[in-house]
This record gives C-alpha cells, sequence and structure tokens, in this order.
C-alpha cells in the first residue's frame, strides 16, 4: 500500500470521529474574548496525540512592541493560542500549520436556517458560524497531521499546528505565536480559498478620512458648506486611486480573472448631526487593499498622497484638508515566491488527488499569512477548503468532501515537505 | 403730546426695567419641558398689567386630533402655555402677537464667550442661548403692548398675547392656543428678521430617504452594490429637485435676494456597517422647504415622484426602489395677502419711526405662522429685532436697540389696527 493509499485509506476510516470533532469545534461560539472552550478542546487532542502542546495567554505588552500589532484589545486573558509541535527526527524542513479559531458574531441569527452553533450537516454540507471561515480549514490540516501519525510516518522536519486567536482582528494571536519563538521553513493557512492556491495574498488598512464642512441653518444652507457634498468629492478620488492602484495587477496571471485585484471598499460614510443644519463634518471609513509586495507604509504614502492632492480638484481643500486615521486592521500582505518549492509540491499534490489542475491565484483578503511573512520571515501559501463566499454571512457551511481532499493532499505535502525518516514502507 | 412722543418717552423711562425682565427670561433656560420658569415669570407680568391671563399644559389627546400635529412628545405635564388677552372696548379689528419661550440647547457650552443662560449685555448686546430666537422678541411686543398700557389707551379689538411651548420642536403650543379658541384678525410673530418684514413664510417638513444595496466582503466588494453609492444619486436627484422648485420663485420680489428660497437641506448621510463590507443600507435626512402657497401634501407628492423617477436613472431602483419617512417637523407654509392692511400699516409705522424703507422679504425658515395661518385661518407676519444668523448659535446676542424699535414700531401698528376707544389726546 502506497502512503497515498494509506493516508486515503485511514482518512476514511475516521471520517465520522473527524465530522463529530468538527461540530464540537463548531459548537463553541469562538467570538473574540469567547476562544477558550474551543481552545481547549483542541489542545487535549493535540495531546492524545501526542504532540507537545503549548497553551498559553498573548501578552499585551510583548504584543505592543511589535509594530505589525493591531491593539483592538488590551487584555488577552483568557483567549489562550495553543500550539502543538510534533517533532521531526531531525533537521528536516519544518512546516507551519496556521489557523485562527476565532469567529465573527452571528449577525442576526433568526436569519439564519440552521443554528449558526450547532453543527448541522444537510448534504454533504456542515452549517455554523466558523465552518468555512475557518474551523473547517483548521480540520482539515489536522486530519493530515493525524493520518500521518495513525499510519506510522515519522517525519524529518518539526510539522507545527497552530490554533490561534484574533485573526479577524487583526492577527493578535499569529503575532504572539511567531514572538514566542514558532518558526518554520513555510506556513499553509486553510482560509477558505475553495481549495484554490494562494501564493499571494493581499494586505489590508482600515482608514477613516474625516472631511470639514461648516455648518449653517438648512434654510440658509448656501451660508455653510456641506461636509457631505465635500466627502463625495473624497470618495470620488479614493474610487479613482483604486483604479490606479490596481492597473498594473490586471496584467498579474495570478490575478486575471479578478475584476479588483486590490479593492478600496468604503464601508461607511458618516455626516452631519442635524437634519436641518449642514453638516459640519463627515468621515469616511473603509478597508484599503494592499497589494502583494507592498508594504503597508507604501501603500499609506500613496493614498495620503491622494488626500494632498485634493487641493488641486477643489480649493476648499487647501485650508480643510481631508485627514486619515489608520484605525483597527493593519495586515501586511504576504506570500511566497512563485518558484517556492512548497508551491510546487502543493500543486503536484493537488493534479494526484484532483486529477486536474489547481487554481493559482491571488487572495482577495488579508490573513494572518501577512504577519508570518513579513513579522515572521515565513514564506506563507494559502490553501483551504471553505467556500469564500460563505465568510462572514448567514447559514456558513463548509464542503465536508472539500476538508477531506484538502487533507489528502496537505498530508501528502507534508510528506514532501517534511520528508519520511523511518521506511516502514 | 401725539401718541408716537408718548410711546417712545414711555419705552426709554422703562427701558432698564425691560432688560431686566429680559435677563430674567434669559435665564430660564427653556429647553423643551424646562418652560415653566420662564412662562411663570410672563403670567406674572401679564397678571400685573391687567390682561386676562390663561395658563394651561398642552393636552395631547387633543393635539392628536390635528393634522397639523407633529408628535415629538406624548405629554406636556408642566409645560405650560401663557396667554394674556387685553380686551378691546367694541369688536374692533384684533391681533395676535405670538411668540415662543421655548429655545434650543445651548450646545457646548465651553465654545460660548458669555454664559449662555447669564443675559450678560455688552456693547448694546444682550448675549445668550434663546435672546434672538426670540426672547428678545417676546419682550418686544410685550413692550409694546405695556406701552399702551402705560399711556392710557383702550384699543377696540382685542390684543392676545400668547408665549408658547415647543416651536422648536413643531409647534404643539401654538397648535393648542388654536385648538383652545384664541383666534385674531392678524397675527405678528416676532421671530428673528432683523426688522424685515416677512409677509410670507416658507414651510419645512422632515425626511428620511432609505436607500439599499447589497452586502459583500470589501475584498470582493464587486461582489455587492454599494448603498452608498447608489445614496449619492439620490441625493443629487434631490438637489435637482431644489434647482427645479426654486425656479418659479426666483422671479418673486420678496426672494430676489435669496440664492435658493426653499432650499433642501440634506443634513445627515449615514450607510454602512463595517468598514470591510459593502454598505447595505443608507439613509438621507433632510429638511425640504415647503413655498408659500403650497400645501405640505403637494410637496410630499413632488418628492416621493422624483424618488419614483430614480429608476430611469437608476434600474437599480426599479427593485429596490428609494423609501421616505417623514418625520419630525412638518411645518405648514403661512403669511398673509401681499395687500393685507397690516401689512402696509407695518410698512407705513416702519418708515416712521426708522427713516427708511423696510426690506419686505419671504422667509427661509418655518416658524407658527405657519400653523396660525393653516390650522387658525389667521393672516401672520414675522417681523422681530433678532439677529438671524444668531438663531442657534453659540454666542447668540440680541440687540437691545432694535427691540426698542420693534416695539415702537408694534405700537404704532397696533393702534391703527385695534383703533383707539378713548379719546384722551
Amino acid at each position: 500500500m502506497s502512503f497515498h493509499e494509506k493516508i486515503k485509506d485511514n482518512i476514511h476510516k475516521n471520517k465520522d470521529d473527524y465530522i463529530k470533532f468538527l461540530q464540537e469545534i463548531v459548537q463553541e461560539p469562538t467570538t473574540t474574548e469567547n476562544e477558550q472552550g474551543a481552545q481547549k478542546l483542541v489542545a487535549e487532542r493535540l495531546k492524545e496525540k501526542g504532540l507537545e502542546v503549548d497553551v498559553w495567554d498573548p501578552d499585551y505588552d510583548e504584543l505592543i512592541k511589535s509594530k505589525f500589532f493591531n491593539p483592538l484589545r488590551d487584555n488577552y486573558e483568557g483567549s489562550p493560542n495553543v500550539v502543538g509541535v510534533l517533532k521531526g527526527t531531525e533537521d528536516g524542513r519544518s512546516l507551519i500549520l496556521n489557523g485562527h479559531i476565532d469567529v465573527v458574531p452571528a449577525g442576526d441569527e433568526s436569519k439564519w436556517t440552521y443554528d449558526p452553533y450547532g453543527g448541522q450537516v444537510v448534504d454533504g454540507k456542515l452549517y455554523g458560524r466558523g465552518t468555512t471561515d475557518m474551523k473547517g480549514g483548521n480540520i482539515a490540516t489536522l486530519i493530515a497531521l493525524e493520518t500521518i501519525i495513525n499510519i506510522g510516518i515519522e517525519l524529518k522536519g518539526d510539522v507545527i499546528y497552530e490554533s490561534v486567536i484574533e485573526e479577524e482582528t487583526g492577527g493578535a494571536g499569529t503575532l504572539a505565536a511567531i514572538q514566542r519563538g514558532y518558526k518554520a521553513d513555510v506556513a499553509i493557512i486553510p482560509e477558505p480559498s475553495e481549495m484554490r492556491i494562494f501564493p499571494k495574498q493581499q494586505g489590508s488598512l482600515w482608514f477613516e478620512v474625516t472631511v470639514k464642512g461648516v455648518s449653517a441653518h438648512g434654510g440658509t444652507r448656501y451660508e455653510g458648506v456641506s461636509a457631505l457634498e465635500k466627502g463625495w468629492i473624497v470618495f470620488e478620488e479614493i474610487m479613482n486611486l483604486e483604479e490606479k492602484r490596481n492597473k498594473p495587477l490586471r496584467k498579474d496571471p495570478l490575478y486575471k480573472d479578478n475584476p479588483i485585484p486590490i479593492p478600496i471598499n468604503i464601508g461607511q460614510f458618516n455626516g452631519g448631526y442635524f437634519p436641518s443644519a449642514v453638516a459640519e463634518e463627515a468621515t469616511l471609513q473603509g478597508r484599503y487593499g494592499v497589494a502583494p509586495g507592498e508594504s503597508l507604509e507604501e501603500a499609506k504614502e500613496e493614498f495620503i498622497s491622494m488626500l494632498d492632492n485634493l487641493k488641486y480638484i477643489d480649493e476648499w481643500f487647501e485650508n480643510k484638508p481631508a485627514t486619515v486615521e489608520w484605525g483597527g486592521i493593519h495586515l501586511p500582505p504576504g506570500g511566497c515566491d512563485l518558484d517556492h518549492p512548497m508551491l510546487e509540491i502543493l500543486k503536484g499534490k493537488y493534479v494526484e488527488v484532483e486529477k486536474e489542475e489547481p487554481v493559482i491565484a491571488g487572495s482577495n483578503w488579508g490573513t494572518d499569512g501577512g504577519l508570518l511573512t513579513q513579522a515572521g520571515g515565513i514564506p506563507s501559501i494559502i490553501f483551504g477548503p471553505g467556500t469564500t463566499s460563505m465568510a462572514h454571512f448567514t447559514d456558513e457551511y463548509v464542503e465536508l468532501d472539500k476538508i477531506f481532499k484538502t487533507a489528502e493532499i496537505i498530508a501528502l505535502a507534508m510528506i514532501d515537505w517534511c520528508e519520511v525518516a523511518n521506511s516502514d514502507e
């Protein structure tokens, strides 16, 4: 029996157990600050499999030393990271399997067909908040790891399984794991790519632009200057900046099927305080896509320069410049070289399992891969089973079949990358 | 000594007393629900002068029967109206002097140079919230009334002095006074017109338009439809409607110096819930100027028709129409015929006192005059001492000299309108 056959066979044998475990994890509503229940289950499971397990609450005082920190919380007590290490027999190529345990809130639960924390299985889909983003992915890498252990393979290189907190709110968990010293030669993050392989992941910044006007009574509105109207000029210029920044990327084969490779999304526009008064302030809040290879600083500079140039479009901005605050999320872009050997291995294993070429693309969203790459110096690849469009949505689900296929491909890739030390076969 | 000389003389003699009384009234912070202190002072003063005084809390159950009611409160306990009647000797032409006692909040008090509830006099200006809008005006009509009494004139027609609540929040006080049966042949309202005479006053409606989009993750924003972008289309169409509605009024001599006779002010634009999500809803809130002579229903119909036609500009609105709610203020327009005899009298008395022609114009804002005219059938004229631009603003003030001039003109007009019964002179 080849490794591949053993892997397939072993996964098949244990399917029900994996589904049950995924259900237990989904039944833990791991929104920020509520991660502990699920993390205990993960830690116990890794211990049972014989891994060295490290459970710790990230330390704000340590995190704040890093320029990559998004300080959205000032205390991580009761919100542990879990890392399990499957030690290699010698100094082989090491691998991080990184996934976040936190989920975004379920939103209006009455809109869900299935209990968002039920984990119900219907027609091969497991439903619930976080199933696609990214508990289903975490189970896929866990299956890959357990399968290697189950079939008696010892690897030369370490495999580090990371179940981290706070990805949805800026990456404090992964940053804490990097600071704690967990490094490897490459990382795979099973975020919901629908089994596409993303060697490039864009970063993202959250911005809040403030635009000033002059208030006046609505009945003599011509005595004021509407911050709403000035805000719209800024809105349009931000959209022009998006067009300009995306032009070069449209030629990139990784983004060829993507209408807007690095989008700028203005998600909120709020201005004015009274129906019958001219608005004296407006704010535009949004998400600014950062190109793979671009630094956060370069991206910010281009944005600020656009704001500075507003005065040439409307002289109002000469004396009342629009200003920007970078708040909330700032995730650097991540990725690996396009000739990285792990990328080649993954492609090959994908073909072996799926009998077709994989889609290689750039991600539309930021992930913890950016931190691994930029803060940790670790090349990162996104490859996971989840359905992209289901992330953060009502009736989120993951296809169970994709979980098992992803696990199979990653287990095979793990063998090639970390290399087999024993030789049962 | 002519009536005019007696009036001038008597006002001059009592100036300090009037200033002191205005200060006492300004020192009462008569924001909504806090009118009682000032109303007591007014009622006492009217009683001392020998008027029949009526003090009562408006009754919600009665108000709600009127289509003109803006139900922003459901209880008026402790917020009395005060009406004093100076009975005429026979069935002469009657006059209402209507003014509101309520003020808008002072806003950020730290920005005020003078205590907003201090009533400090500096260089002939009396400072404080409500001095211009419209306690200074109320004192001017009170002075006119007291002067007539002081100099021993008896009038043929009734003079009804109304100190009402709730003008700033929609006119419940004046509506209650109409419902209680206070009627007259004409009304003067000393709102801050800077001693211009307004025989036409526009009305106003508050609207809230809701625009729908489709949410999506910011990284794949092209999968959504931004309610902010759709909201801006509505914004522009509302501005086009303003242009269209103002065209005919620009030829009206009453509005010739007014850049936008009946403005539509979009005061608030709010949309989106998350920087990294496509906004699925936006709201536009504003104030819609209603032309003198136009009914609120006609104005609403034209607005709704504009919304209905959005689908021809962007087919998005075919299935996701923008909707409007009329909330908050709906003040009908008010005024009198341009050949109304009281208008002629006021003009004449203005020339007599000021030695120049008055400015006759249309008001930019709604007042209780709309209710007097439309709910009460009483022609109304705005003529007051306050500085228009100071209404609702920091460091609001009223010029004392303008108060006394306004009082002088109104006292003279009162004599001509109500006619003198006795003949001391």
